[in-house]
């Protein structure tokens, strides 16, 4: 019998839904802290199979989550393509602005499936760990890496991008369709290294145009499901198109996906009834309430599990998990999902 | 005869549309430039009327846009109720973030009035200056000038508002009733000295979950509509909820404006679809278009006014003028909305 994470992402309404956090391994866990201090760099961290196979368990085994999400970052793409990383205290991620032909030239691709092998391995070993857990991959989606890529970093207005995308089609085409190719290799990877579902992430999608967004969010998206698809009919994709909005809508009926992320803005309800039943919905408690907690959190939940009830769903935040939150939160709320009365579809 | 401006905004869908940018006195401009070098601190040009005024009016003598907007900023509120307010170069506005009901209980309404004389002042020398133009009062939207109250200025991930409204409901909503009663009282004043039409800019209603949207920015907007409705029947209210998504039509539906701004992400052909036809539409010309120009621009620019066309409009940005724009694009633009062949609604 598949996993439940498979069966949802199939179509199939369980109740009680599965469950996973986004960000659910990272520095809110004390044993990650502890890890974290003693493995030197983020990326070395990323890239080392022990740690981060260590990394990925550490909230499986203490909460008993029904996905396990490989731990990596969606840059180690661009930086397995050549192109410079460095993760600064209390900046982020800092990249070499890719800014000319002559930039996106110097990528390269050969080199790539090398850099990425440990994290490779490290989805190896994850999946012969689990047992009723779906591994996740994932990877960035072509617009939001190639955001990173442009401006250097992040950046509240993201100016550079879409300067780029506007002024430089044939530039910003070039280098999307460069990251269509990639992604599709870097996910058909993690799938023949173990991965079970995949995940797409267009944090910055929001940011965009109408015309843009169909023609780098969109476009893109349905590109590598339909590559990914055609190889792999059996693993699902799950896109995150965050902050697309009124474009949600859009997304979900041309790109192909097998599920979608709701940020913390979406209405579940809204989101439950347009769109399509075969499509799973995955999300959305602001991660503000995990960090409060009590009867606060537990109206919220409940409120959220009453709206998406009858549709396919994958109970998640709308964003990560942030630092602050008490691991204790996490546990009543598993429980209190864990509560919810079985019952066939609705 | 009403002004342009005004007609559009009592649900006539003139044509050509009347037009005017957000942001469009500022830096981009080289008379704004060196009236700001001569004018000290930003805070002391916006309270300063002879310098106001020069400013506001700059782009009207220029381009000759259907509407001015009166030369000021949303945090003036909060620095008029005694928060101290600074504005760091690089940074942004920098207050002494508000945590606690004693930091609300210093806030003195009764000082407000006198602070804010100056910009009332504005208000009525550019009304008397302009003939065909409409003169847009505006403030801050409650929640969006909570937002830099509480989190001491501006910020990517607003965790503190959000966990002050889920976990100081009472003290979060206390604040927001304040704002509420103090941008009524502050509008009313605009109005009083002049504006003709005023706007509520929500730029951060997109972060929140649905539940505190509506009790933040739906519920507040509501009320400061009703209440300067009833005062001043004849004065139109633009809201301007940015990234709100899914939950725009909500907003209009329930808030009772007289026009909604479009942010740049929003497909205008499906909000003319969506939205009441007695509503106008405002926007949403990607700003980094009007820094591109040319055929690029022309192009996007004819696509927005064929998807718009039929719908009570207002030719704007979805974004405020950036600094590089170069003011031969704008000179542009306008001539290519005026060109529009008029005709009779659609």
């Amino acid at each position: 019998m598949a996993k439940k994470l498979l069966r949802v992402l199939s179509g199939e309404p369980l109740w009680p839904p599965p469950a996973w956090l986004m960000r659910q391994a990272g520095r809110y866990l004390p044993e990650y802290r502890e890890l974290r201090a003693r493995a030197g760099s983020f990326l070395g961290l990323c890239t080392n199979p022990d740690l981060a196979m260590e990394v990925t368990l550490q909230p499986i085994r203490r909460f008993g989550f029904d996905a396990a999400i490989l731990f990596s970052d969606i840059l180690l793409l661009p930086w397995a393509l050549g192109q410079g990383l460095d993760y600064v205290e209390g900046r982020g991620p800092v990249l070499p602005p890719l800014a000319t032909p002559a930039d996106l030239a110097r990528l390269d691709p050969a080199r790539a499936a090398a850099k990425l092998g440990p994290v490779l391995e490290t989805v190896h070993r994850v999946r012969g760990a689990l047992e009723e857990e779906t591994l996740i991959g994932f990877a960035g989606a072509p617009f939001t890496v190639a955001c990173y890529m442009v401006e250097g970093g992040g950046s509240r207005t993201w100016e550079k991008v879409r300067a780029m995308a506007w002024s430089q089609p044939a530039l910003f085409g070039a280098l999307i369709d460069l990251l269509v190719d990639q992604t599709i290799a870097w996910l058909a990877a993690q799938i023949e290294a173990g991965a079970e579902a995949v995940m797409l992430f267009d944090s910055w999608a929001g940011i965009l145009a109408p015309d843009l967004f169909r023609a780098h969010v969109i476009e893109p998206t349905a590109r590598i499901v339909a590559a990914l698809r055609a190889r792999y009919p059996e693993v699902p994709i799950i896109g995150f198109p965050r902050k697309s909005g009124l474009l949600m809508l859009e997304y979900v009926s041309r790109t192909g996906v097998q599920g979608v992320g709701m940020d913390t803005s979406i209405d579940a309800a809204l989101a439950a009834r347009k769109i399509a039943p075969k499509v799973a919905l995955q999300g959305n408690l602001d991660p503000q309430l995990l960090v409060e907690g009590g009867p606060r959190m537990a109206h919220a939940v409940a409120r959220l599990l009453s709206e998406v009830r009858g549709h396919p769903f994958i109970f998640n935040l709308g964003h990560g998990v942030v630092p602050e939150t008490p691991v204790e939160n996490i546990t009543a709320l598993l429980a209190q999902v864990r509560a919810e009365e079985a019952r066939a579809a609705g």
